[in-house]
């Protein structure tokens, strides 16, 4: 089952600049092989579920193991049976509907 | 590591009514024998990471098995190394300073 | 328009224990009169749409005042039109028939 | 008080595709005057909170005049005192500490 993912990790009870720990879970990412892309409320990313919900956890491991004692993240996932659709395509189909 | 959880399940393209899809989901946590509370908007899990994660996924397993082509979840996961903290005891930090 | 809400406000840059800026959240929920019921990954709020997003931007200004520098918050929202339903009803709707 | 937002609109109740309905929400964006940025999960908006909140309503208002008879959105909100930051600036920080 392929997920499409916004995840957005928090972490709580440390400096108010938190982007190492952003930039630790990007590693995490690319260490994991899957397709991510940052943006400026977290990093979407696409692949089987439990590739990318493994890599989630990781990110959690890691973020605590540099530090932080509290970690919240919002994860949005979309998954469907009706067709095949990258995070491309969803931009796509409403971007060619702007123009 | 242990999780505390909110899910959100919103299945789309189906009747404007999706409860039964949240009682196919509601059985999977119970099936799952995970601690889990329903609230009004969504439902409070705690577990190990995996265990949890696992029983989320088969929830979007078992929605698309009962016909719902699409569907969005959100998922709120908090983790922490600095002391163990259940659901109840987060409620109850509160509630004790606004009494 | 009626809306029915989960808040989540998470504290960042401050020390690990954030319930103290929960508790002045609750408050301004109180104090806007609105019906809001505390849980382990939120608090749940209905109401009309304005009443709820005021109550939600007071909920920040009054965390920044008290020292944080920085909240993220994760807010759940759902309206309908094709029938009144309030946080109780849906999760009597979903109990009803795991009975 | 400026506010970096993740806007996710999930219409509930519609046919599978629903890009016609987010094709809406962006022209409400555009015709409030926001900085706003469409990618795979949602629209990343910034702008100060109130234009930001009254545009997502109008988002829920439009979409339901169109037919959706039910609307779950997801909304990412941050806001700080420490400093003025842009969703661009969240991303280079980032980036910068990558390379």
């Amino acid at each position: 089952m392929k997920a499409l993912v916004n995840l957005q990790v928090i972490p709580v009870g440390t400096e108010v600049s938190v982007s190492k720990y952003i930039v630790a879970c990007e590693k995490v990412l690319e260490a994991a092989g899957l397709h991510y892309q940052l943006h400026g409320n977290g990093t979407n990313i696409e692949g089987e579920w439990d590739a990318v919900f493994d890599a989630v956890r990781r990110c959690h491991e890691v973020v605590h193991e540099m530090g932080a004692p509290r970690i919240h993240s919002m994860i949005s996932v979309g998954t469907r049976t009706d067709k095949e659709q990258s995070l491309d395509d969803k931009v796509s189909s409403v971007r060619q509907q702007l123009m």
